[in-house]
């Protein structure tokens, strides 16, 4: 098999550079190792900033995303049983972000890549990136019980942090730069309506908790638990106690319960691989950085990639300049580590963190109230929220 | 000795105080344990916010201020060989700082206090606080070789981190919030104009270094140091050589060196004691709470607890209520947590600190970039340099 970019992993970054491309008349072929259902099925992030959204509408695949997506223009702080919104359009000149969850995505751009695109193959599984640095490179893959080579002018891994792309980068060139942090998030879905219009981030003594939604009808609920956390340890009358402890306030804001469909324990971690090309390989996504899940930057840093790559990759038909090419990690790496930043202090705003003196818990209420005070840190917030411009 | 206010100490926050009451038709009296020459020399802040220049001269200590105090608009942040100025008006509605020592805000007061004030007795040791919490606390102390006691109103400890009024608050009612940063400052005075007419914080790799003035004629310089380090041991030329390492740039920017005229090493501590009142003990500057100097709020935070128990007092001799006084503790606490957090952050954005990881020294490259790139992180920067507003 042939094409021109060869793209590893059929997420929402590789979807969505499949469909990139092919409005840009350039052929690719998406190779991912699961089954269209698993695809469409795992649940992962659900918060589009007002630029992946644009993204998505501009690429044609924003038809359902306009129709049901939920338009946030905010997110509420609690903390000290106080509540505080931080309004996005008025902060930011405008902008909003748009609740739709990553499987939709998935699903709206796995559709229009059957009915238009180029080949989508599932249960396609990488084995290897070949010849990354020469003029050739080719991704070695087993599809329907047996080997294939895939030839590429390039290939770009979208395949996750357990991905092959990476290692293909050899280690000698690379610098990576990671933090775990010592507690996950135990999530659950429950079939009742969001007890809020808006994502509620609450910080509490007792640890971290976020509400949040998937439709009018479906709750998505988060608590911070101690890593290594069994998600079935916890009974749903416990989730809900402890939800309720952590959304305490001052006014009459009740938690409305409803039965819990889905329980699972995230862990958290921040990672970046510097760089993310090497020759004719690049990496987009969470082949190349993770961000712990608060402040929903995964998904959109995965969009600003792809996009980052697609712009280089029609400048360099265009032009026959490589130039965007050549400068693709470090315009991304740009970016991500603003995200990275934007995650780690949403993250260490939050969270109760083991071991922290109480001079740092007295400094987490006093960044709490600058935010609540100051409309030049709330505008920061809200910034980084909606999102960091892309390249 | 009977006075309504018995201030210890007779620094900046001491000096002022009693100009305050006087100027409100409050008697006091100022013990300072150092003689009048020790007080006029030591070397400590030089930077006053819009507020405390406002406050200074609206006491009527402001005449030298204006004259020889040199107003700053801006800051230089520097890091990666980059310069990046942010301007204080533009971001902040027009506020400023002014350049002005001090030793010459104490020479000043001291001045007025002798020529205008109540008794200000030098060498005069406050030995204990007794009776806070009684209508007639007093404060033993020892002056011409024989103890005496003053009988107080109210007593105000502004006898600092070392002095004898904080002790006086009972342990059990007592909170300490501390930190201490495993380095210092190695600061110096020279005989030569600044290098740059505004101050210079810079962020390297070896460590962070500072350039700030006294004149147009003297230069103060600091570079980061490990804890413990002796000042003696660093001779004039490794500290020039080292100083223009850290301060390099990519433009023809040059250090000038001149003749070093004192050399000294400043430990760096966080610091905040709860609650700031007992009784009638009231608790103002160092005497409950430090910073590190990274962002120059010491004496600051020291004249905004004074202006608030001025205006607390004034305000129960007018109406007969105590509520701003009962409410000094809280009310301060407020303004000195901002502090603390903006020290803090100012500390970790530019300092090597030891055993940060890679990730973390990336995220304080994406921080500065976030400040030079973003107005709303600029402008709280901005907001917080030129002053938190008082009470």
């Amino acid at each position: 098999m042939r094409t021109t970019v060869g793209i590893i992993g059929a997420g929402p970054a590789g979807l969505l550079l499949a469909r990139l491309l092919r409005n840009a008349g350039i052929d690719s072929v998406v190779l991912e190792s699961r089954d269209r259902g698993y695809v469409e099925q795992r649940q992962r992030a659900g918060i589009l900033e007002q630029g992946t959204a644009d993204v998505l509408r501009a690429a044609g695949a924003g038809e359902r995303l306009d129709r049901e997506g939920l338009r946030h223009d905010g997110i509420e702080l609690r903390y000290d049983r106080k509540r505080h919104r931080v309004d996005f359009p008025a902060l930011t000149g405008g902008r909003s972000v748009t609740v739709y969850a990553q499987t939709e995505v998935c699903k709206d751009l796995i559709a229009l890549q059957l009915k238009e695109g180029g080949p989508l193959l599932f249960e396609a599984e990488a084995l290897a990136v070949e010849g990354a640095d020469t003029d050739h490179p080719r991704v070695r893959f087993r599809h329907d019980g047996r080997e294939d080579v895939l030839d590429c002018g390039y290939v770009v891994g979208c395949d996750g942090f357990w991905g092959v792309s990476r290692t293909a980068i050899p280690a000698e060139l690379t610098r990576v730069f990671e933090r775990v942090y010592p507690f996950g998030w135990l999530g659950v879905l429950a079939d009742v309506p969001p007890s809020h219009d808006e994502l509620v981030y609450a910080r509490h003594d007792r640890g971290f908790a976020l509400l949040s939604m998937r439709s009018p009808a479906v709750s998505r609920l988060y608590l911070q638990v101690p890593e290594g956390t069994d998600a079935e340890a916890w009974s749903d009358e416990e989730i809900w106690a402890e939800l309720e402890r952590r959304f305490e306030t001052d006014d009459d804001w009740t938690l409305e319960r409803g039965p819990i469909t889905q329980k699972s324990v995230t862990p958290m971690r921040s990672y970046v691989h510097e760089p993310m090309r090497h020759g004719r390989l690049f990496l987009a996504g969470d082949a190349a950085h993770i961000v712990p899940p608060t402040g929903a930057k995964g998904l959109n840093l995965a969009v600003g990639d792809v996009v980052t790559f697609a712009r280089a990759l029609v400048h360099e038909r265009e032009t026959g300049s490589a130039e965007l090419l050549d400068a693709y990690s470090q315009t991304c790496l740009r970016r991500v580590w603003q995200a990275e930043r934007f995650s780690y202090d949403m993250t260490t705003l939050l969270h109760r963190l083991p071991g922290a003196s109480p001079f740092e818990e007295r400094l987490q209420l006093a960044r709490l109230e600058r935010i609540a005070s100051s409309r030049a840190a709330e505008t920061d917030l809200a910034e980084g929220y909606t999102g960091f411009p892309f390249g």
